[in-house]
């Protein structure tokens, strides 16, 4: 069957609040907010809109609010030639919102909105999407969805990239366990990786033992480690001037894929990958500065 | 002149957002949202909208952001056959909207995002909306332009209310006094009158000499208070199962200019405002349970 699809990204799409306030209020008082960006957030969204800005051909499985149709956001994902016909719409409920807040201190309080994301739950696995990709990957979202589309693709047998992100806490032993088993590509930043580690009790070696053949930890600042087959590859990130490390994890992955899928090695991946990051912490917000291949491609070349 | 509407609101229309968290967080941790609802709010547009489904033709001046009339808010607008010709749009700013937080103690936390408000500061006086109405209302807005539409208005001899609600504190007692001047009915709550009588020096006699020739102090459950020439009227309000006291004083505004304006009598008007109110306190949002003009004076009849 011919794919016409490269990447299907699974979990979260969100609105992203950030929000400046003099300071934090105590209960029963108010305070104003002295500026207010929004911003197109949440994982899975993130990676299929970098992504498909770098040229892959993406698609999008999220669960929405009623009116996300109707929103930029939407057009947006149009705009960047995402196919979203597996959108989960839930009617008279809103799209997962973060917002972050943060005082004249740089001290951050954070709320999160799960809201449509409960439509996860029931929804079924967009077996038609699946079948259209060469392969997915498992963002923030509803772990036994993510679960069960994990079981299908491996039934396809096509690549299971998995981020299971700031979610991990969602995810008990068993169902970690179940999605590793079918995962090729896993994801995490230095904490997470490391608590999976624990959670387990296995060392990276055993971690891939249990399915996944390429573990990528990523470091921020101090760059990136992949481990495979070959040797263990390390990566530095790229100086550049950070207004915003947000999305930055997201926009790794995107990179990462739209390499590795395309048969390019472990390092070259790695080496695109954090390099598409570094464009995108230049920026406030996960998909303000996202670049071309070509942008990418050539401070790829500059750097490495 | 063949005047065209009956209302002119000026001041905010604005987003709120409703949420409920366990507890408010410190600095730098993060909480759940159990519950986000958006409603439909800003002081004129309440005013405009309980107005319009009341029967009042009304018209609106707000400052909004640059996406306004992509959304609901302004559907609904033309939806009421308010005339939003004389919006204020301000390109890349955002609508000025209203977070208010309450945790599982019943405590708040409020945060106000002024945003295209900015716009009021140097939009010119509406001027044929001005002539086209048959009076205005000047609701929590920018004082400066609330000032200077009062002028034009006073300058065409048509009606002024003022209700300077929670912005009271962004006058000065000299621009207070000098939209005072132009003003035939000033509104208030109990705390807000007491603060200009304290802030201005004078009792309530002494407030009518500086302008408004009829004051309508509002007291929440406590009913409402409306001097004038005549002598003092008192009246009850009405009791019904409150859920959400926001947007009762605008209603109640509403309500009392519909009638009044109408020709009814001060003691009417102020039966009938009484009575709007109690519909909207009943749910949830400013502009959520308005009631039509036969449903209130039906339900004003049987109390009263």
């Amino acid at each position: 069957m011919v794919k016409n699809r490269d990447l299907l990204a699974i979990g979260h799409s969100a609105h992203d609040y950030i929000i400046r306030v003099p300071e934090f209020p105590k209960a029963n008082f108010a305070a104003p907010i002295t500026d207010m960006k929004t911003f197109n957030g949440g994982a899975a969204a993130n990676v299929a809109c970098v992504g498909a800005k770098l040229g892959l051909k993406t698609s999008l499985v999220s669960a929405v609010g009623g009116d996300f149709k109707k929103s930029e956001y939407y057009e947006h994902m149009q705009n960047l030639g995402i196919d979203t016909d597996s959108l989960i719409i839930v009617p008279g409920e809103k799209t997962p919102t973060a917002f972050v807040m943060t005082d004249d201190n740089d001290d951050q309080i954070s709320y999160f909105y799960w809201g449509a994301a409960c439509g996860f739950e029931d929804a079924k696995v967009p077996t038609s999407a699946i079948k259209n990709t060469e392969a997915i990957h498992l963002a923030t979202g509803e772990p036994s969805y993510n679960w069960r589309c994990s079981e299908e693709a491996k039934n396809e047998d096509i690549l299971v990239s998995f981020d299971p992100g700031q979610d991990l806490g969602m995810y008990d032993n068993k169902k970690l366990t179940d999605v590793l088993k079918n995962t090729t590509i896993l994801f995490g930043n230095h904490h997470e990786i490391e608590r999976i580690l624990v959670a387990l009790e296995v060392d990276l070696q055993g971690l891939r033992e249990l399915g996944p053949k390429i573990i990528v930890k990523t470091c921020g600042a101090q760059g990136s480690e992949i481990y495979s087959n070959e040797d263990k590859i390390q990566i530095d990130a790229i100086k550049t001037e950070a207004v915003d490390p947000t999305g930055a994890g997201d926009s790794y992955r995107a990179g990462f894929l739209s390499r590795f899928l395309n048969g390019e090695s472990i390092e070259e991946s790695a080496k695109f990958a954090s390099t598409v990051s570094s464009f995108i912490i230049e920026h406030q917000g996960c998909q303000t500065n996202m670049p071309s291949f070509d942008e990418a491609f050539e401070r790829m070349n500059e750097f490495y």
